[in-house]
Order: C-alpha cells, then sequence, then structure tokens
C-alpha cells in the first residue's frame, strides 16, 4: 500500500541536473514528503484505513537515512530483505539468510524508501551525472528485518536479534562502540525472484518435514499432506516436493491447510554471501 | 484475480489477420481457454485459493457469449455493471443504475470477459480489418448484474430481478418469449471512473443520510457521524457532504466505522439514458 | 458471567432481623460489594478477560438504587426486561413490548442487580418481617433497554428513546421537569419463560416474513427458507410456522442461517399492560 | 452442551430394583437414548447448532461400551481425562497426565457417558443392590483422550498415540492382539479440581517459560510477560509464579495475551500412579 510515483524521478533529475549533493538530498526528500502529504490531506475522498497507516508510516520513514521495518512472520526463521546495492550491509545482521532485492517497486515498506533514491540515482546516471547508492546524499538503507515467528516469544533470543542491530548501526556510524561486532556464521542468500512460495497442491493436514535454514535436496519430501477423507478408499498421504534445492525459510501457522494455502517460502538458487 | 495477458492480442491478430470470422471465434476462444489451463495445470509451485477458484470460473466464462455475473453488496441499490458498446442493452435490465466500463482491465470477472475481444477488435482496426464489438464474432456480452443488499432476501424482489434477466435474454435471442419485456424507469448511468467511493474522514457512529437512488445536491449531508468521545468537549456531530452532485448507490453494513472504512459509493457527472 | 450468591441472603436476613432499614440498606449493599471485591482482587489464579469486566460493572451497578443497562440486539424491535415487582415503572418507557422477570437469577446485569434484594425481601418475610419491594430500603429498579437494531444509527429515533427514559427517571423523582411525560401506546408484555427463541429448522437463505410487534396468528408463517440445493429435485421453498399467536420481537441479523441459527424471538401468552 | 439429567436415575433403580443386569443394561441405555431423540426430534422451537451436534455425538455415545474423545489443544502436552473408578486403564494409555473425575456432571462428553451409569449403580447402592462400577452391566468406560497441539501434526508422534490407544483396547478385550503393551514411563496424576487454569494478570507478550511435564518447584516464574507500553517509565518485565508446586500442561496458543487470557494449565497436589 505505500507510495512510488515513478513518474516524478527524471524531471527532478532534469530539473536538478547541476545542483550540490546537499541540495539534491534536501529537496528530493522534501518532493517525497510532499507527495505523501497530497495523499494524506488533500483528498476530498477520503483514504483507506490501511493506505493512511501505510502513508504516515512512510511520512516518517523519508525523513531517515536507515529505516529497519522489523517483522515477524508465522512460523519462520529468520531473514533480511536487503537492497542489492547494501550487500555489504547484510552481514552485519546476525541473520543466515538474505534476499537481494534489484531496483523494482512492489509496493513494500522497504522498497518505498529506497526505490526512490536508486531511480533518481538510475536517473542521473542515464544524464550523465554519477552517483553511488549508498553514498553521499544517496546514503539511503532500508531492510525489512523478519525477526522469526509471531506467536512466540523468548526475551534471550531477543536480546540477539537485539545485538544484531547494534552491530548494523555500529557499521553505520550511528552508534559508536566497538563491541557490537557480528557473529560469524554461514550467510545464505538469493535474489527476490526465487524467494519462491508453494502454495498446497490440496487440502488437509500437512506435517512439515522441511526443516528451516537446512539445504533440502530435489526431490526430497518437504512435507507430507494427510487427507483423513481418503482412508479406505484411496492415498491418505501425499508427499510434496520441488524439482531443485531449496532452504525452507518459513511455513504456514497451523496443521490445517486448504487447497492453495501458502504452505512454505522457500529459496532457490541461492548462494553464500 | 482474474487473468489478462494484453501481450498474446497484437500477434493473433497479426497471425489470423485474414482469417473467417468463425476461425477468429474458435481460435481466439481457445487461446484464451488454454491461457487459463496453463495457470490452473502447469505451475509446480501451485496458486493461492482465489486464483484456483477465479481461474476455474473464468474458464467457464470463455466459454460462453453472454456472461451475468450475479452479485449483492453490503447495503446497496440494484446496479449494472456494462460495457459502453452494449449500453443498448442495459435498458433490458430492471435496474435504475448503470455504470459504464471502456475498454480496460482492472481486474473483474466481467471485464476479463470482455476485454480480450474489445482488444482484439482494436488490433483488427489497427492493422486495417473493421469489427463491431458485440456482433458477428465480437458478440460477446458480459455484465456484473449488482441486485442489492446482501443480507436481505425478498422472494418478491427477487422475482423481479428474474424477469429483468429473463427480459435481457429475450432481448438476445437466448430466449423467445416476448411476454419478457423491460420496465419503463428512468434509467441513470455514469462511467467507471466517476463510481466513487467515499472514505469515512473518522471513526464513529454513522447515520446514513443519503438515500439510494436519489440525486443529492452539492453540499447536502451524505452522513452524520456521531462521536461519543467527543460529547461535553467539543463536536460530537460531523457532517459529511460533498462538493458536486452525486447519486448514492452503497453505503457500508453498519454504522460503526472507522477512520477510513468505505462510507458510501455514489455516481458522479451522471445522466439518464 | 454476573455473580449472585443466594447462600449469603438468608444469614443476612437472620442476623440483621432487626436493623433499621437505613442500616440493612448500607450494611447489604456493602456485602454484596464486597463479595464482588473478593473475586475481582483476591484471586491468585486470576479471572476471565470478560469476568472481569463483569464485575467491574457489577461493582458499579450495586452502588446505584437504579440500574439501566442500555442494549442494542441483531435486527430488533425495541422491548424492555422488567421486574415484575416494578410492572408500574415499565409503562413510563416509550417502548412498546416489555419482559417481566421473576425473582430468578439467570446471569445477566439486571437481575444480578434485583435478585439478591427481592431474595432478601422473601428471606426477611419468612421471618416474619414484611418489607415492599421498590420501597424504602428496597427501592432498587433495574431494567435492560433494548433500543432495536445494532447496525442502525437514527438520531431522531435517538433523542425519541432519550426522552422516554428521561421520563422514567422523572417519574422516580431522579430529575423534577414534567414536560418528560411517557408517549400514549398500547404496551405488549409477556413472562421471561413466554420470550422464546426459535432455531432455525434447516441451513438455507431465509425471508424473514414475521413483522416486528404485530401479532401474527398460529399457523401463519414466520420465515420461509430457500434452499439452493434443492431446487429441481425436491422443495426449495419450506414455511416455518408456530402453533400460537405470537408477536415477532427480533431476528437474526443475516438472510444466510445455518441449522440451528436463532431465527426469531418472540412474546407467547402476551397480554396488554 | 451435552446432556444429563439426574432427576431421571432415583426413580428407574427403584422400578427396576429387582432387574437382571442384563434387564438393567438394556432398559437404561434405551431410557438414555430415547432422552436424548426427545430432545433432537420433539421440539417446535428447534436447538442450537451446537446442541444439535452434542446430541448427535451424545446419541452414538450411548450405544457404546468404550467411548474415547479424541482431542487437541492449544499447545499442549499429552493428558488423559479418566474417571476415577477406571484408573486401572490410566495406565495402559502412553500419556503421562492423568486427570481423575469424580462422579459431578459439568457438560463434557466423558462425563455425559458415565455419570449417568455412575450415579445409577449409587442409586442401587442407596436401594441396597450393590454394583461395581466397570464390571457387568456398568461396563462403561470414557475418556478423553488429549493428543498435544492442535496446530501440529507429527505422523511418528501419532503413531505412537495410535500404539497407546491399541494398548488399552487389547487390554479391554476389544482386540486380542498382546504386542500392544504400554510403555514403561512416570504417569502424573490429579484430581478434577487441581487441574486449574492460570488468567493473564494484565496484557502484554509472554515468554512461556513453564516446560511441560516438569514440576515447577513453588515460586519460580511460570511465564515472563513483557509490556513494551512500560519501556522506560515502569517495569517492563513482570514474572508470574505460584505458590505451590505444580506440573504445567498446557499454555495458550499466541505471544500476544490480554488481561484474563487463560496463560497455563497445571497439576496442583499431584500424585504418581
Amino acid at each position: 500500500m505505500y507510495h512510488f510515483d515513478q513518474s516524478v524521478i527524471a524531471p527532478f533529475a532534469q530539473q536538478y541536473l547541476d545542483a550540490s549533493e546537499d541540495e539534491i538530498k534536501d529537496r528530493f526528500q522534501q518532493l517525497l514528503i510532499t507527495e505523501i502529504d497530497q495523499r494524506l490531506e488533500h483528498n476530498i475522498w477520503g483514504i483507506t484505513t490501511g493506505q493512511r497507516i501505510a502513508y504516515q508510516l512512510q511520512r516518517l520513514a523519508h525523513q531517515a537515512d536507515i529505516v529497519l521495518d522489523l517483522h515477524t512472520g508465522p512460523i519462520s526463521s529468520k531473514h533480511l530483505y536487503c537492497p542489492e546495492y547494501a550487500k555489504a550491509s547484510a552481514e552485519y545482521f546476525d541473520i543466515e539468510h538474505t534476499i537481494f532485492i534489484q531496483n523494482g517497486f512492489d509496493g513494500a515498506m522497504d522498497e518505498a524508501t529506497f526505490c526512490p533514491w536508486w531511480s533518481l540515482q538510475e536517473a542521473y546516471q542515464d544524464l550523465g551525472r554519477n552517483f553511488t547508492m549508498g553514498e553521499g546524499a544517496f546514503k539511503k538503507e532500508s531492510f525489512t528485518v523478519e525477526l522469526g515467528s509471531q506467536e512466540q516469544i523468548d526475551l534471550d533470543v531477543a536480546k540477539q536479534d537485539a545485538l544484531g542491530i547494534l552491530s548494523y548501526l555500529q557499521s553505520q556510524g550511528v552508534i559508536d562502540n566497538k563491541q557490537y561486532q557480528p557473529q560469524k556464521m554461514t550467510r545464505y542468500a538469493c535474489y527476490l525472484q526465487d524467494y519462491k512460495a508453494l502454495y498446497s497442491p490440496m487440502g488437509g493436514m500437512v506435517d512439515y518435514l522441511g526443516e528451516f535454514g537446512k539445504p533440502l535436496a530435489a526431490g526430497e519430501p518437504l512435507a507430507r499432506i494427510l487427507r483423513m477423507d481418503n482412508y479406505g478408499d484411496g492415498e491418505a498421504l501425499h508427499y510434496v516436493s520441488l524439482e531443485q534445492e531449496v532452504i525452507p525459510i518459513l511455513h504456514f501457522a497451523s496443521a490445517s491447510v486448504n487447497q492453495g494455502t501458502e504452505l512454505y517460502k522457500v529459496f532457490c538458487n541461492y548462494f553464500e554471501l
């Protein structure tokens, strides 16, 4: 529900082609905030409840250089959504799985924060002026930090999560305390288009077999689905597998699913960071 | 959730530029069905529950020349969604309010049915071959027939609704019984972009004042919102009005709303048929 | 979820057999409040969310001589729950239908307020000391005032409701303004055991035929149930009627019901006030 | 929602004081079924959806000598509800925690099955004729078998559960296969009144600390509640403990609770079987 209007980018770059970095930063940030204000305040037909909340959050986000959108999922391992240009930052969080996002807006908060700047950097490039994303006026980083299962609170784990965030903030110079360093771990990543959902081919009771974070070979069962109504006169057990190696990242919160319920989300074509 | 892939249209028109109308009709219908089958059957990752239902309905719809998608709304008057080229047909239903849709796909069943054919007719036109939408191979009509409030069953009204549908089917030659004729009534219409939703500017208890089907002058109150928490120290009553004349068509089902709840849907810039 | 412990009544009457009315009133009220406090505060295992709310409301109610519990129902006419001894008060509200409650506790707020005092009056009677409910120390009145359909706000009707309540408060000397007088109307009443729910004998789509407040003769249809699945090969319409004359008071909020959904609540064996 | 009418017991015992065991068994079972039939079929006002389902299940249960009501709970260890007279049978299930029920009806399926017979046995005893519950005409056993967390399917665990049920059925002579024997394990039990729910003293995010099946000493924390709104200006962490030793059996399914949410259910005053 977040807002991004690609059409304002090129005219801005044209207008401020020779402006200083400071001016670009100030004016473009102001443009983004003004666009949100227009939608929030100047609309006699009103906006939906969800859009209002999204725009209010986005208005806050546009005022920051670093945006961390802290999430939890249904039943989930930890994972990080990271814009590709900020790849180096992913290693400061204590999170084993990273999803790299390229410059495409699909409605999420993190994208709504970095896509305008990334598009602006590209627009300048088209006009012959080169900036580097993540530096100078373009020092904008935004991550969605998925901190695991939504119905489980474990304060010891929460402390580890906090330390990982401090480690990232230390790397960015937000805080200055060298004790916050990332843990050593094998970090896997894949691109957003390779972070795929598997929808249940049938309704039933699901025994989730794929373990989070553990590579699962092609053809190995990810889940088995028990169909009580097939007992006696059919196949009561159905095994679900994929034709490629994947890493399971999260699964649905209930054992009872319909045909079409999102069963698992997995990393395909993954690689080590 | 319905499917429409604009990119298949132009190549089809090119390939079958000189084909007979019968061949065009058969082959294009087959193409549409095949596209749905691809999505339904040949997808190892599966599809969501809702998409499966949508595709199954759409597969049925593609096999018909006339598609009537019967709906009810929250608390609602009757209204008809009608593609602009089928304007003449709108007068056979006993429905006082018609919304004309131009050739643009926004995900609805009716659009998913007529947009491919309309786009095909335009593609042929671009290539110099002229067909008329609603005639010959392009005799495809699809309507969403909104039959009023969803929580109210009145079998006497239902019978009138059925007679209106028979009147339309008689006009199309589906049945042959002259006794089914449309009622005389003033029919109002507006274009889809003028059928607008008004979202509540605040939470509260709503007294819906705008009557369905009755033109409401600019500035007249459409609703008043009671805010219990403002009693004593503020404005407990807030009047909601618009700056133009409208016809109220439906409103939200509950008197209790949040900021951003869809309060009313109304016709703007309406005209008589 | 409200609280009433019959076992404390007789010992209290015994202990304060010869106490003054003022002392009885003070001490018994204190006893009731203390009982609630015990449940609210002195329970290491805690209480459910609903019980806590109920006890907090009841604690307030025990401190008042007049308790009005304002309600709305699904789709409903106005009706009043009234303890039998306060029959005369029912005619001050502008409500056409009254349900008389005898001295029996079934968990409702109004009963939780008057049953202890009514039981106390009876306990004194058993011991030979006669008080009259509704007078002196026993001047406690509690009503559930059902103000109609829950999803409909009409501020003009709300004003009439307020005037009726003022008329009652004027009759009790809470306010002193003779302009608040009850409207003239035919008032019907029945006893609580004759205020009966009718549960749907089958699932289907319901056409509610019984009009609120209008006596319906025995055998006349109260509702007809449409069963789409029976079209063609069975009885698609099922009429529901009762073997006695009733007055329909409220019905279920949706036209779509299951077998066993509460269809209607009606007055049986009703009489004029 | 199940049915039990104590008032039919004594008259039956009187009427069939000298009947044979076979006649008692047949006639009493018939009486129980007839009572259910009366409620299911002979009620012009109908019954609620839930009551109909309960009565239909109970009608089935009354025709059996052994009734196993298989349940799962929110997030839960396995436990068994067992009538006290069938204590010996509890050791055949592979379930470590048993709750003994005395002869009191509180609405559950298991009680609805055995209470009528147990009450009948007592009624005969009062009349001087002694039967033993669990033997002869009174060989009726009914258990609620709680098989763990409702949102978790593990087919390997399910197989163990099935073996435990077979072990019980073998002990009762329903099947004849000595390979089904109970596992050796320490079995704990408590009485129903000592199986207690702890309701949350406040809303917040819960870190569940008490481990299922592990005795927790008095004063040790069962849970800690995180109150985000108290960060900075109050106690953000609240520890919940009890003043006696308990065994945690199940807890609420979500980490987010309100004041009054059922946090845990625990065994108090437990003992080894």
